[in-house]
């Protein structure tokens, strides 16, 4: 088949490779219906991120199981399944405790971004539809498998509450759906921290009750002002750089709760900072299996519709192209046509 | 009167100094009914906090009052009160949200290592009982305003659970009452991390399911396999050093919460491995008044007995001696009797 390979900074490319084969008994192959670009994926694109040979691309999937190894019970040929960047048994004691993305036997998605895709842990990993969903859904459901997912533990690591006040730093596609998760959990006052016209737009589209533009000191200080000097009980810090956690702890009351779910780059934290500001924080790769069911029930009922976060739409052959809107900030987020 | 004033490193002395005046209207004169040493007091007896000028010492208190300012109307002068380490108001949205440790009028008590001692904030901060407590309710009621309220915090902060699996780092007097909070708080397996053992002894009386003696990478493995080879979903951080802080992160399970209330010394946190290890933490100053009624009313119905931590009793005037026995570790905690 023909599917995506990055061969180092830059370097994109749509080429030959096998078809995947079911390698382990607890394996899923499936045909993907959609799939799309991470901002992950522009952490070696841009060279941040070093890698030792060519690597297939894409975690982010959703489409039809079309084979299933000898010891896979829960999934079959024929149905519809999402399933999370993070491959979980969902059986062991931290999956059990909703950690899926620490499991005991936890791998991490690839090669997604190509026609069929391998499922490690299929079991584990998929969950189905009762029935195939109509194809406006796909973009939304695609969104389930890790934007979302990600924004959505964001919200519930940073605990926000009904009538609550959420805070969330950063505008790219997961700080996107960190807002639509806020909402749909209920807070009533939304604070979004965006300097873009076309994602504040979106952020209000997603529920935002308050732009703050200015970013560090002032960013903080507005904030500040807009909640009557006290701060937000709940930061979700979706950016992981050392000024987005600053300005997520600024923003924070004493007691609140902040997640962190962008991978953190040259973050630290001195202790005796964090005990005196005393703010609760709680990060990690988001285990979205934990989430799935819920959310993909929320898609198919039309309560969110989270695929409005892919603003650039490309057929998959022209991947690439995908990687440099993205790059290039023309893109929050490129979803990929399968067809 | 003769109250106790620190010089120097090791030179803690009992001398004449005016008495305590009502200096503002919010505030209350107390005569103390006991008062005691905090293992925060070692600090700059050790050299390790600087200090400027000599020093009134004693921030823990329990006693009757005997003065108040004219704008305090929640106690009155005959009541017993027992008061927190942090002064607050009570009344701004932190002390609301339960974190009066961040009040915005915080300030922390100092001088009660003394006959009698000004309270300021004396309506957010005092909690008066109906009647006077019988003299053996007192140590149990002089542990309730730090030692016990910053142990019960530590069990709070880390969300011991009815049933749930906890350990306690550090068996100073403070990781003692949290062994005592967390039974208290229904932990069905409380684990003690200590190899002395007149502390372990009384971590076993307070509610200790099992005792660890090893430290570091030795005694994490040891709660891993107590635990089968989960790690708690629970950890009461209880000193606040490098290598304790990393003791409880190792001990933790992922999705688990750490609580931490030993003022961190030298302690960092990377980003990168916090996020991938995937603990929730909330440390501070603990927001005791936020649990004093509850606890007061604990000691008053003889359900707990905190006042078994302080294994040293003398009279105030030995004050000196009280402070050596700590720092040669001959004593958990010293109890100082104002008769």
């Amino acid at each position: 088949m023909l599917a995506t390979v990055m061969h180092g900074p830059g370097d994109v490319r749509f080429e030959q490779i096998d078809d995947p084969k079911l390698l382990k008994p607890t394996d899923a192959i499936i045909q993907l219906s959609a799939t799309c670009i991470c901002g992950s994926d522009l952490w070696p694109y841009r060279g941040l991120q070093p890698q030792d040979e060519p690597a297939q691309m894409g975690h982010e999937y959703c489409g039809v199981v079309i084979e299933v190894g000898s010891e896979v019970r829960n999934v079959k040929p024929g149905q519809f399944v999402v399933g999370s960047f993070c491959l979980s048994d969902n059986t062991c004691p931290h999956c059990e405790f909703g950690f899926q993305s620490s499991c005991e036997q936890v791998e991490f998605m690839t090669g997604a971004q190509a026609p069929y895709a391998r499922v490690p842990l299929a079991d584990g990993t998929l969950v189905a539809t009762s029935e195939m969903p109509d194809l406006e859904l796909i973009p939304h459901m695609l969104a389930v498998s890790d934007v979302l997912g990600t924004g959505w533990y964001a919200a519930v690591a940073a605990q926000v509450r009904e009538g609550g006040t959420a805070v969330v730093v950063g505008d790219g596609a997961v700080g996107l759906m960190g807002v639509l998760a806020a909402k749909e959990l209920g807070a009533a006052r939304i604070i979004a921290m965006s300097r873009h016209e076309s994602r504040q737009k979106l952020a209000l589209e997603f529920g935002a009750t308050d732009i703050v533009e200015a970013r560090g000191e002032e960013g903080i200080e507005s904030v500040k002002e807009l909640t009557k000097g006290i701060g937000a009980e709940s930061v979700l810090e979706c950016v992981g750089m050392e000024q987005s956690m600053q300005q997520a702890i600024g923003v924070c009351r004493p007691g609140g709760t902040i997640g962190y779910v962008g991978v953190p780059h040259g973050v630290s934290f001195d202790g005796q900072e964090m005990f005196f500001a005393q703010k609760r924080m709680l990060g990690g790769p988001a285990p979205v299996r934990r989430f799935l069911p819920d959310l993909m029930d929320r898609v198919l009922k039309g309560t969110i519709k989270p695929g409005k976060v892919f603003d650039h739409v490309l057929p998959l052959d022209q991947v690439a192209e995908g990687y440099k809107a993205m790059d290039e900030r023309r893109a929050i987020k490129t979803m990929l046509r399968v067809d």
